[in-house]
């Protein structure tokens, strides 16, 4: 269900709660037919924030999630992310991948990348092996594909006129893809940064951390008992460049 | 609830959904106790985007409302917009004021702006009654504030070292608000936009409209009667260049 | 000289050097021709950043300037700004106008606007009032235009598709611009900017400032003097929230 | 002679042409004192486009050149570019040291980078081989450094407060380098790229291409010319993807 055009181009005539309820019973009706017709394929909205359209509906998957919930489809529908539909939206590839994981949505990838430096879709083949390990490395720890896979919706660029152009694209984007996968799979392996991540949240793992989750603590009951025990928590370096180096050591052997 | 510093600044030390469940899980214990101690003051979070963290979870008004459906809020917490974060969020200020009211998120207004072509929080005096007319029109047609009203979060530019240039700032901010208010209050009065918006829309208050959008009809129904009936709709100019020149009649009388 | 596809899709194939002195000979050529024939207009470079190209040579009014003088056509050619490059550029159109005239390159103006939120070329009429006042002060300070004048290379938005859109478009560009230039004459006839700037750099047209800019005095002199006198220079504010107040009131009487 | 703060906030209170014209005759000066006192390092001056003010002078290096061309500086001072700042100017990186290249202008480094998706300095160390090594081989290219050299301008993010944090900041950032430098000079002696360009452009270095450059043909000449020989240039592939793919061959091994 590609939203490339369900969006506005001017406030001035558009009524944003109108179209919501229209689109929210399209998706509705989509999914109930989908059922009644015993169809086992996954439904999946592509997020896009623009173009052609000023304003897309389906902007972010932190915005299709508000959608989804909205209309109670969070269980029928899941995401299917475009690398450059990332760079548009002011976020990373990385980001948008565990954002879909994160929120139970996760279906499948467009990895045609865009241009840093540019606000429109260029739609080039993937080429770069260190965004796309950190990708990899999240499909993997969220287990994979259930749905889906990786697609290219890309083109070749237009001085690119040659037939060979085409498989100099899909060839280079395969091996960076290929390269990547290996390389993710070797850190999912060895896994440091599950450990740090694990580490760094171990707290909400013990007595008191799984209160407050569950809701056995109130707000009153928990600033008590940090005043009664006297708690005085030491702020923790996050480690960042160290991290990054260990990301940069698998990815350069 | 300010989240400006809720969020991440590398994902290789950090786990989305273990801390999107903390803040909700916080949310839902400041709402718990506001309502056992009998509190009435309306409970906001401010979306931005960014900075001082690379990503905030609170990253426009959107976002924020899959939060809030998440963890059962969205009738319990409002949303306190900044002219300046919406900048920084790639949105419009206008952009951000209309997805409230439509998502029912309306709470209050950070009235400061930022620089179209600067990407960090400037917090500027508001000075542009053309865009700020739109946001007064916003608001005063979804029945104007409930809770909370305007809030100048702003400070002198750093060169403006005098005493009096925070008079400068405040007067000129106030004035514009005020004509804003004017411009926006005269719309209202006149209202051209939301007769053309009800005219755009008009279809769905009909019999047909009606049905879809209250689930009588599935996905099979609509599309026989769409072939039984022969429907063949035609499109219609959005007109938008005509509406922006209603608005600008407004603005300059 | 429009220059829209001057420029390089990737580094990898391209040499900056090279494609330069070729672009540089092409404009000596137009030039030396134009005085052979005797021709009187004016030859303009229309900048641009980039779209459909990654980067393109005339990205802005500054980078023109530095090129021109190279190869030594700054009195030859001059600019026709656009709107809508100016924001690509991440320039407001202001700063482009203000610029092409401090650089004595102020040719032409296509005065169609982009979206602030957008990364591509939108060609819209322009519609702000605001903005467009500032520019016709820009140019009525620096003696108006001498060669080229106004001009909407606009389209209607996609989804106007009435013919009349187009006389909506034209007719709302039109008093845009017809507004702008009356707001802009008032400030002309009152002018407090310029009193303001010309107090604010007074100092230059004092003897030790002039000696500084014609060269009389060499960095020793200068930092001798400085000690000698004792000189304490005491910073001034910017003033910047009172001018734009007296903007405001010159836009909105 | 780092403009950091030479810029303006607002033009309302500027004088682009006299501010210009001061910093201009400064840089003479400084220039002038430097050949007195026979000081034998280098001048230059860092390109950064904003923040803190709105709009500064050394915005870029394209910007650059054209302002020490006026003053007639362009032998004198060089460029110190910062990776950081060419990403909030709009430009990658490869960019700015490719265009410093080609206009003579190359100084020194300042190798740490921002983030793709903010919009101000963030100072991190290098950890980009894939980014790092474009700009390795354009030095290398160029013949290296001849003043200046890599310095790293960086931080450790702010949650990063160990002091271990700075070791693995300076060694990541070290060992990025290092890596591109090996990259780039396995580059530069297998140098496929540089054979493509030459072949690119050949046509320049033969007799019609000659004569254009050197201005023994005019305009009209080479018109004739064209129609003579009955001229039709056949378009050639850019070949970007495959390109792409080499660079990539020699980045992972």
């Amino acid at each position: 269900m590609w939203g490339g055009r369900e969006g506005y181009e001017t406030l001035l005539n558009t009524d944003l709660r109108q179209e919501r309820e229209q689109l929210g019973r399209l998706m509705q009706m989509v999914v109930e037919h989908k059922h009644k017709i015993g169809f086992k394929g996954a439904i999946l909205i592509e997020p896009k924030p623009q173009e052609p359209t000023k304003h897309q509906y389906d902007y972010d998957t932190a915005t299709v999630y508000g959608f989804l919930k909205q209309f109670g489809l969070e269980n029928e529908i899941k995401v299917n992310i475009e690398a450059n539909h990332a760079t548009l939206a002011g976020h990373s590839f990385h980001h948008e991948v565990a954002t879909a994981t994160s929120l139970g949505l996760f279906g499948s990838i467009d990895a045609n990348r865009g241009d840093a430096q540019l606000g429109w879709d260029t739609d080039q083949f993937p080429n770069s092996v260190e965004e796309n390990t950190l990708v990899m490395y999240e499909i993997l720890k969220a287990g994979g594909f259930t749905t889906g896979g990786f697609n290219f919706d890309a083109r070749v660029r237009r001085p690119s006129i040659d037939l060979e152009d085409l498989f100099h694209g899909h060839i280079g984007g395969m091996d960076v893809m290929a390269l990547s996968l290996e390389r993710a799979a070797d850190m999912i392996e060895n896994d440091v940064l599950s450990k740090n991540i694990a580490q760094r949240y171990s707290g909400w793992n013990e007595d008191l951390g799984k209160k407050i989750l569950t809701g056995d603590l109130n707000l009153e009951q928990v600033a008590n008992y940090a005043v009664d025990k006297n708690l005085s928590p030491v702020k923790e370096s996050g480690r960042q460049e160290h991290l990054e180096n260990i990301v940069n050591g698998f990815i350069y052997k």
